[in-house]
């Protein structure tokens, strides 16, 4: 006998006349003309059930149930009144007149109504297990294993083989903090839990798997932003004798697929691709949120000879960049807005917002509007309307600075024009799905205080054909085959052809100052492994958490993990971190560091 | 251009005349009347390439090449000359001409022949990468992955979600040793990687996720045993509303499946159900071995008044047992094979092994051999060959102790014997499989130590119906909703029906004499769980590296795993675990604590 015969949510009117038996929780309750009305809520939905007094028992029990009490229902089938359909419910045609209503389980008055959406994030964390009956977050993670079931298939079918690699492995203090965990066995010495399985994927095609896949957690013990957790989830993939081409084309079918089936959205077919060079140059950021139609013009040659020093200056500086970004009928923005941008791009160290608004371009210099056209001589203006293409009734933003300023921050200021009320109605923002590539990143990046150059992937990366030789030479000039998959302005994945010989992967090494003897320390089983006929192999990993985030339409990516921790690294629901009895510490090998004098709070 | 048409193990007659291009390595060259022959290797299997020296390019670079050289080749697929057919491969009619041959990876010699089948561990495991080029590890984790993918499968099949819950958690130390790690965020705080994702499954059942799974790891930091390692792999499974009949079919379902899908092997339907107290009586273990045809008879009555003290001293012992085990066929074993049988038994604390020879039942005490027959009455004499069923020919053993000891000591021997070559001759070990489940169990052990009762299960298993006020009056009385699934000897997996309402956990907490304030403190996010109608619920989890270790009749489970850690939880390949910085313990707030004198080596 079995306690339910299927999910509330899914009775139908193809059962009128039977009997069901239904498991849930009292969703609402209400009395009506002497019959009492429950709401009962399984993970499928809602259905309405009937408690006539004629049922003796049953309305005794119907009685005493509160919301999220937990009950079993049998009962009749049967159609609902006359104007009383509700079309929203797939039960909606239905309603059960119980037979028998046993309390599984009583409940205490919630802490919060499950349909309010004012709740704090603090509740909602402590109280994970009630927030999560939510639909909201009941349909979330539901997708989430959609996405994830629809990778599977698809990769299966091209036949990977997801591998688990170690939770507990070797710590490498490069990137990004790594978490640790004491050996006891081996007193002194730590495991790491793994920031990627990226070298483990890479032995993996060495040793012939051909294509590797996983989804897996993954660590980084770095401050929390809005989009960040401890722990997070990657879809990460490895093949061997495939093209860069060939993984792009792979991966994009794959992210189109898993739109198609879990969302029922078409993203577009094929997906641009971008040079990062292009990227930078007209977006100022290399995941350039495409929905956004504004783009950068570059004005620094324009602006070499002008009397502006904030602009000849950063047109002259090493690095230096100036750009234009035109706001299509910005002419009609206040003065208050622009005032807010001017403190928005100081965000990312902008040291003001220069701007000119074209009342009537006819009129030359008198038609424009702005506290710098008196230091523009009248050929550069020309250009600046020229070249940005201004129209009457436009405004043009001006960033000057060193070029990483500048992309910053009239790429953040093009995205924030974008999705404001003001750029939605000015028609500067598509709502639709704008997926792209961006391919040849660099290799390197120079960091200007070390004085060393930094791998803008990671240092496994392969350079381009023709590129070797700029390892030695010119590190700024070698361009990696390296890839990444955008969306609206979000890194969803990326990757990399690696380094499948050990003299390059030995170069690489020596052009990020990193000896012959770091090396191999810290990545000897990598050379090692590179000279027993490893096979040419690259790959990529996605962003789980982000791919969902973004197609549940979520606010945080704590909306679509189960248990999230806080910014604050903590969950609320468990109180995890918490501390530790000190013989777990002594069997550990370690003591506690902490400031000699606590002050009691 | 893709670097190859197909994988190699897959080129077959059906190509014969076309062009491929193969990818793969060199797994072994020879030189053959003029002509070098190589068989490429890639992960399905073998291909002979032939280079003649007619292709001049071809040749001379064949001449170069070596074993696990990593190469591309271009060729025509043709016949094999008649008599040089292979029908052990796929690709064994045919063989492919070489017309380009490119080195795409030299290889150095490795340290080892691939298919060497005499390496030590260390060998392997320092060398991992090559030797996970061997077949029979390829083989593996693609069974591996097969069987993941077939349980994915079936659970979505049954509307089982994946869901992740956290590997950063709280460290409750209860059960097995947790593994720290220390929080940077809130110092002197840590979590513990999981142990199991128990709470947290009950916790998504109460949040009406109503049926969950996840394959997922865990981590115990204890001294390792042939079958344990710090990380393993568990499929976790739990419902709601379902009954434990239900669960345990719907879980014997799966797996009859994935023995069918993953090794074409057809398990019994159904399973046999064995009580936890018959399989003691029987077998003395709670996942016998059923291919071993031998039973355990009871002889504690009769030993009651025999002469013999270490019989009637451990009939009369609380807590104690006498048991025969009838070999058939044993009164041939050597005196030899019986002392080691002794001292096998030692290693379970069996102080000696009685044993009885039937020589001739017709002569009565004189047709018996052994030490023992001059202490045993002729009543028990009698009693012993009726009860046990001994024919001429048999040898009976005895065990004789505390309950536990006999159990352990005799239940080793049982299989011990079944395993033996004696006991395949004799006919005392069917080699099939032969899985069961057992049921019943006991909810609570005594620890004689600590004069406490702990749990069998863990302290979420809900009571049998009717035995919830044994709580409270008789713990050692009370049975458990639990049950595992044995095969062959090893516990594949187990599970229970949890406790689903606040009251009887507080009962069991208090029955394993865990205070209400330690209860809160630990598992206060349960007890409150619980009071938000918590649904009945149920479930399972299984150990993957284990099923995976049967199936694929490995000697170890880190012969399915890409990359174990040693029994001292090492892993040789990365040398991890690994010291780190004195910064990166700063900033986790602990320091290390070792021997103040360290004896240099």
């Amino acid at each position: 006998m079995s306690m339910r015969t299927q999910y509330c949510g899914l009775t139908t009117e193809a059962l009128l006349g039977q009997t069901v038996s239904l498991c849930g929780w009292v969703h609402r309750r209400r009395d009506h003309g002497g019959v009492i009305f429950i709401d009962l809520r399984d993970r499928e939905g809602l259905v309405q059930i009937v408690c006539d007094p004629d049922q003796v028992d049953v309305f005794k029990n119907a009685e005493a149930v509160r919301n999220e009490f937990c009950l079993r229902i049998t009962g009749l089938v049967r159609s609902r009144p006359e104007g009383t359909i509700n079309n929203n419910l797939n039960s909606g045609k239905i309603e059960v007149l119980a037979q028998e209503l046993e309390v599984l389980n009583p409940s205490v008055t919630p802490p919060f109504q499950l349909d309010d959406d004012n709740l704090s994030e603090t509740t909602r964390l402590t109280h994970r297990v009630l927030d999560l009956r939510r639909p909201q977050m009941q349909n979330n993670l539901r997708l989430r294993y959609k996405v994830t079931m629809e990778v599977r298939k698809y990769l299966d079918g091209l036949g990977f083989i997801d591998i688990e690699t170690p939770m507990l492995t070797k710590s490498t203090p490069e990137g990004a903090r790594d978490y640790l965990v004491p050996s006891r066995v081996n007193s002194g010495q730590f495991f790491a839990l793994p920031q990627s399985p990226q070298l483990f994927k890479q032995l993996l095609m060495v040793s012939n798997f051909d294509r590797y896949y996983q989804i897996v957690k993954c660590f980084r013990d770095e401050d929390l932003r809005a989009d960040r957790q401890p722990e997070f989830t990657q879809i990460d993939c490895e093949t061997s004798f495939l093209s860069e081409q060939e993984i792009r084309d792979m991966f994009e079918d794959m992210i189109r697929l898993v739109f198609k089936n879990a969302l029922g959205v078409d993203l577009p077919n094929p997906f641009p691709v971008m040079e990062y060079a292009h990227a930078m140059a007209l977006y100022g950021s290399d995941k350039p949120d495409m929905r956004v139609k504004m783009e950068f013009t570059d004005l620094t040659e324009v602006m070499k000879d002008v009397d502006f020093k904030v602009f000849s200056g950063a047109a002259n500086m090493e690095n230096g960049r100036v750009v234009g970004l035109r706001v299509p009928g910005g002419g009609a923005m206040p003065r208050s807005e622009i005032d807010a941008y001017t403190q928005f791009v100081a965000i990312y160290g902008a040291r003001g917002l220069a701007y000119i608004k074209v009342n009537e371009k006819a009129q030359g210099r008198d038609g424009l509007q702005s506290p710098i056209v008196k230091n523009l001589h009248d050929a550069a203006l020309t250009k600046i309307l020229e070249q940005t293409g201004a129209q009457d009734g436009d405004l043009i933003f001006f960033g000057a600075d060193k070029a990483k300023v500048v992309n910053d921050a009239i790429g953040a200021l093009r995205v924030k024009i974008g999705h404001s009320e003001f750029g939605k109605k000015a028609g500067l923002f598509e709502d639709t799905w704008r997926p792209l590539w961006v391919i040849d990143f660099p290799m390197f990046e120079h960091d200007e205080e070390s004085g060393r150059w930094n791998a803008c992937h990671h240092p496994f990366t392969a350079p381009k054909d023709g590129h070797e030789d700029y390892l030695e030479t010119d590190p700024g000039k070698c361009i990696a085959k390296a890839y990444d998959m955008v969306l609206n302005g979000w890194e969803l994945g990326g990757g990399s052809i690696r380094i499948h010989k050990a003299d390059v992967q030995s170069k690489v090494f020596r052009a990020l100052n990193i000896g012959a003897e770091e090396a191999q320390l810290k990545f000897g089983f990598l050379l090692d492994a590179l000279q027993y006929g490893a096979p040419p192999h690259g790959g990529l990993a996605f962003g789980l958490d982000r791919i969902v985030t973004m197609m549940a339409g979520a606010e945080s990516i704590r909306d679509v993990i189960a248990f999230p921790k806080t910014q604050r690294a903590q969950c609320l629901l468990t109180q995890a971190p918490s501390e530790v009895d000190e013989k777990q510490l002594k069997e550990l090998h370690i003591r506690l560091r902490l400031p000699e004098a606590k002050v009691v709070s």
